[in-house]
């Protein structure tokens, strides 16, 4: 059995790992109704104006202002309306001295009008209209390219595509838009006592949690999953396994990463190619491996499922977010006294899930085999490597999950 | 033309919003690796323990408790390994007095032994073991259901499965789970000056937008949109249209609420079903309507885009989150100070849309027709109804987007 050599830290461990991932550099285009959230691949130009023409602001007359000054609500102008205008329909008539065209909102401003009279203002017979209010040039008309003016950049490359972005690309009538490809991570669970959900199982064996846990994380964060069949406890087909994911822009796997004899994945990962860190200096998830195969990453989780989740929180979304071109994740936090007393290992960071129980936080972490360790909890607190203790009542910085 | 009649607050309107809709009751049955992020649909307890027998928690060897004690570095106690235990192998042959098993991380403990000696803390020559220090009974073992017992609750009905509960299910062999199922919102633009992005324009036309940021917006809260053809403005079309969207649980329209000649969808909701409300005391956003049409709720939203928009983040997101049974949507706020007064008006909420520049809020509300109000911002600031102005440098809740 081979013992780790020395632990590094979780700091240490994170910078080589953040520094041996690069963002994905290939695009791929996608309908603007699928884009949102994805990260944009290019700068976006408006090839037109918008509005493309000056149009009504709001529902009323079209008016040349200079014959509304003067009016009021007892000594109207009255005005002789020419034509009805829809928001779609085309001015067909000039705006003349003493003349008046109907608008909707949104309506092309005809010829020789500039200003609209909100029909709040007005008074209609017929086709003499009574103006109760004046206008200014320009008012209550949204002039061409007020909101986007041809040229205008709408979207920044590197942007990470809201609703609202969405939005402005379709008011300039994109249909289409180039966003950066998802990094694709290989998932790969090793060890001959792992088996898929849903199939019969016996004592030495457990089902596959790792997988779905990691995949779950990776499309959380931008990425996409791409889940191999389970590797045999072979040298030569770990060698396999391990050469095909590297196809992969990130290979994940879990299990086989501790000192156990059996562990044959980390000789395929030295045969292949090398071993940077093996050993970090946190709990849960001290056997943890990073490699690469060729020039692919690779990242080894422990078995154990909560160990394996954790650094997946601590390790795998920040490479991820990074590769995937998102910004960091937002942490939420909530501060709250602690309900029990908390020992942690001197030189190593601990993290403890919690639940939130009546305005405390309560360790639920049982041990790094447990699942329910972090399905029961709401979220987990960081104890430094330089503290051992951390007391019942003190208040602790809860990340919430 | 037909004026707004009375407009009600915004805090009615959402009220009577959220009364107006149901979560869904309807479950569909999912893959689990699909199921990350959805509402499960039913309690889930486990039909076997996990683990399923006591296994080793450690590499190393399983003993009889009392053998090992006295046991020091200097004294070491010497037993007899008879077996070696992989975590999938199945033990064939029982611990007696003065033997030992061989055993890997998560082998099954076999008959007779009662703890597990770290492989640390042995030393080997051929089949005898040297053992360092004693051992309790059930150390580093990890017994039949510490994780999870038979017949635990496994997941809540109406939690939202995060990727541990994924991997709780998948510890317990669950291959597939029930979730609700996502509300159906039927988008519907109307106006016949909307186009499709992608053709040609002239003036008097628009690109949809509306249709676009409603669907991402739905998508991002857990719903489904359904997109329906825009209906021409005619009210045998309307009248059709309406009457097909209402097949799903909700509908939202854009454009034709507001007060034009033309805004027939108004006469088609109250000929088929019935307008709860027409016109809210918000900026942007007061030509909002809300009613039925037999069961559906049909929510009417504003033509301008960032009208829209902004409503569909008032009112819409919270609606759908509780059809979707998601808790409401955490804002995450910041708090700045404002760069320049910003003025508004006394008996409306305002939502002024603002950039975060060095440190300060910057308005980049333009008008309710712009989409970049809402594209180029990081958030908005709330304005109530009793409040007029806001001065330069006044310290402000930033709404992050």
């Amino acid at each position: 059995m081979r013992p780790f050599k020395a632990l590094i830290s979780l700091d240490e461990a994170l910078t080589i790992c953040m520094d041996a991932v690069s963002p994905v550099a290939t695009k791929e285009s996608l309908p603007i109704e699928r884009a949102a959230g994805r990260v944009s691949g290019s700068e976006a130009r408006a090839r037109i104006s918008v509005p493309l023409a000056d149009r009504a602001a709001m529902d009323g007359y079209a008016v040349r202002a200079a014959d509304t000054y003067g009016a009021g609500k007892f000594k109207p102008k009255v005005l002789q309306m020419i034509e009805t205008l829809y928001a779609n329909t085309v001015p067909k008539r000039r705006v003349l001295r003493g003349k008046c065209i109907e608008v909707a909102t949104g309506s092309t401003i005809p010829e020789g009008a500039d200003a609209v009279v909100m029909v709040e203002d007005t008074e209609k017979k017929g086709d003499r209209i009574s103006i109760h209010s004046p206008v200014h040039p320009g008012e209550n008309i949204s002039p061409e390219g007020e909101d986007i003016k041809k040229g205008d950049k709408v979207i920044s490359e590197g942007e990470v595509l809201s609703p609202a972005n969405i939005g402005a690309l379709a008011a300039v009538g994109v249909r289409r838009t180039f966003v950066y490809r998802k990094p694709v991570v290989a998932v790969l669970t090793t060890g001959d006592e792992v088996i898929e959900p849903g199939r019969p199982i016996r004592p030495g064996q457990v089902y596959d949690i790792n997988a779905y846990t990691l995949s779950a994380v990776i499309e959380e964060n931008g990425g996409e999953p791409k889940r191999f069949p389970r590797a045999p406890d072979e040298i030569e087909s770990l060698r396999a396994s391990l050469r095909s994911a590297a196809k992969c822009d990130l290979v994940v796997f879990s299990g086989g990463s501790s000192v156990g004899e059996k562990d044959l994945i980390m000789d395929a990962l030295k045969q292949l190619g090398e071993v940077k860190f093996h050993g970090v200096a946190v709990k849960p998830g001290k056997p943890t491996v990073f490699g690469r195969v060729g020039k692919t990453p690779v990242l080894g989780m422990p078995g154990y499922p909560t160990s394996c989740l954790s650094n997946a929180y601590m390790i795998l979304v920040p490479m991820l977010r990074k590769m995937a071109r998102l910004p960091p994740k937002v942490e939420k936090t909530i501060e709250l006294p602690l309900s029990r007393r908390v020992v942690s290992a001197i030189g190593r960071t601990e993290f403890h899930t919690v639940k939130i129980e009546k305005g405390r936080a309560v360790p639920v972490y049982k041990e790094s085999g447990a699942i329910t360790s972090m399905a029961n909890a709401d979220g987990y607190i960081k104890i430094p490597a330089n503290v051992d203790l951390v007391e019942a009542g003190e208040i602790v910085q809860v990340i919430l999950f």
